[in-house]
């Protein structure tokens, strides 16, 4: 009856640009200084989806990891990728694309969507520095 | 009475071959795919071991690393660095050797081993793309 | 009322030494080996620093990331940052810097620092190989 | 007279679009792909400046290196970092920024920038599998 | 006229034996050490191929990055990938697998198959620690 | 008769205290800044040594890796690792430990050292953003 977490890491590039609507320019040029540049920057995003469950105690498996793989593509990787979080992604319309909303973003998408496990973290690095992570807390 | 977690990260190489003994070999290929190749192939794999404890008011140590690294040398790397997983490793005799399955024999052997702190967590890196971790829950 | 947890990583550069004033020279050597060089030797560390809350309504932000990098930068990484430990370094006059202790004494530091943000956990990186994390346990 | 090889490496954060003004946009979309998404997408760019000279006798340097940094921090991250290469940056109108042009527009201007050193060569990660280098041939 | 070089960076993951035929089992084991286990081990290689070329002035690309990876997809990495190389791959049949001699074979494949640019580096991490490149001299 | 470059890494972590002997207070502290701080500060330094030769028709080996990580630790590692290059270091006695200055020290060492093999290159990562590398020219 073991509980194995299992992690898959994923990339995606695409470009943001941080800046509040209900904001005046004036305040979000303060708070997101170069965040706030109006034709955006980018970033190589790196995402890991963490799952638990017990290994299947014939495959030894907590899920096959090809399902996780085609679930996170699916839902996530071919929506992102190459686009402008702004402008060109659905599910992140009226919302600031800051990391921490990005991460809540995916999570609201991910957590029915995995078939056999349980997912329990998402952690997106915006750059090595930069980390957020979410549990559904 | 602060409690500190300690980590220690070594790697081993090995080669392995997915394949339940219990499944007809379709059902094999179905399920591990590429991984379920006749000879096997390998990686390069990183092992993070974390004990926790007090430091020690003397010597500031939850424990002496070096003895920390004697243990795990000698139960765990010493046994499947630069060996076949399914052939070559007395521990994994009968167990399909994916990370969930690695991981779990691992903890097995060292939860009773490491001297002076507690055992937490064993996290397995089999790419830097594909991780397990285990806490004995 | 989502809880994101924020990291940030930063690093320093710093030498120490590992001796226990309580302890004679032997006791010394025979604890910490080649650590305990008179002389010192030092390392690139890297420190992350993770803080919990709610991301703003209105910016999306847990903290302003200037914010906390400011604080840190002040309290821990001007005082470090090519020093030597066991010297210069007044938080950690009398302590044995070990990773442990020195975790610890960064924690004492920030854990009362940040505003708007519950630091949950240090974690340093003395080698990528040697890594200690605390959460005030 | 030891000639030794001086590397720094820098980062930037930028967004950018592939497409050629003087192809159609069938033309583009073929030839670019997803790259050529009109918003466009991003990156955390690295680049590695390596400058070669003989170590000053007495302060064993082949250049400051804090006069490096200040160089390409002024003449070239200071004016791409969190931008977008099509719009916000002079020396890249009318260049369609792949990192092919980047890397060249970037040697042209550093390359009588650097005072007391030579530049002999340019890095540029696009991303940790993406990397192009330029020596002036 | 601008000639820069454009790297790609792939991987793969495989078993191998380090063992020559033409010697006897004590000279092998004498030689190779662990690396001659004779059901092999397994390594997550990376291989960064390098071509030269004038970036078209049309498109700014010295080739089109997604005709490099499906030649050396084709070429190298579906024939290795997930393989052990003494037995599943022709083109290392007789061979001795070391970095070496792989880092020659892959070369000798890819010098007529790179279309539009000029092979000039192959280089192998067997580990992160190991590495081998060939440069066709 | 091909040409293969081997490089192996090692690390060694290590204090130094950037500070010419010939040069007063002041000019010491303008040149070198936080470097200069008496006690010193230090690094995990990362070295790579690259040597080039044809590999071995029977072993396919350009050098034996044992033999060559033999011969770095004896001469180098050994003398370096966990000391501190002002104090405790033969080979660096009245040298300024820059970059520079180490690299070409640890040439002079190990070219004629290494059997069977030509050295070729080192590069010594101080951090993993300053680097030097030096081919005997």
């Amino acid at each position: 009856m073991a509980q194995v977490y299992l992690t898959r890491r994923m990339h995606f590039n695409a470009a943001h640009r941080l800046h509040a609507d209900t904001l005046d320019d004036k305040a979000n040029e303060r708070i997101y200084g170069p965040c706030n540049n109006p034709m955006g920057h980018g970033h190589n995003y790196e995402l890991e989806i963490t799952v638990r469950g017990e290994p299947d105690p014939v495959t030894g498996m907590v899920i096959d990891l090809k399902d996780l793989k085609a679930v996170v593509q699916r839902e996530i990787i071919d929506r992102v990728d190459h686009k402008h979080l702004n402008h060109d992604v659905d599910f992140m319309k009226g919302v600031v694309p800051t990391a921490e909303n990005i991460v809540i973003a995916f999570w609201n998408i991910l957590k029915t969507s995995i078939p056999g496990a349980e997912l329990v973290e998402l952690v997106l690095y915006e750059t090595p520095r930069n980390i957020v992570r979410y549990r559904g807390e």
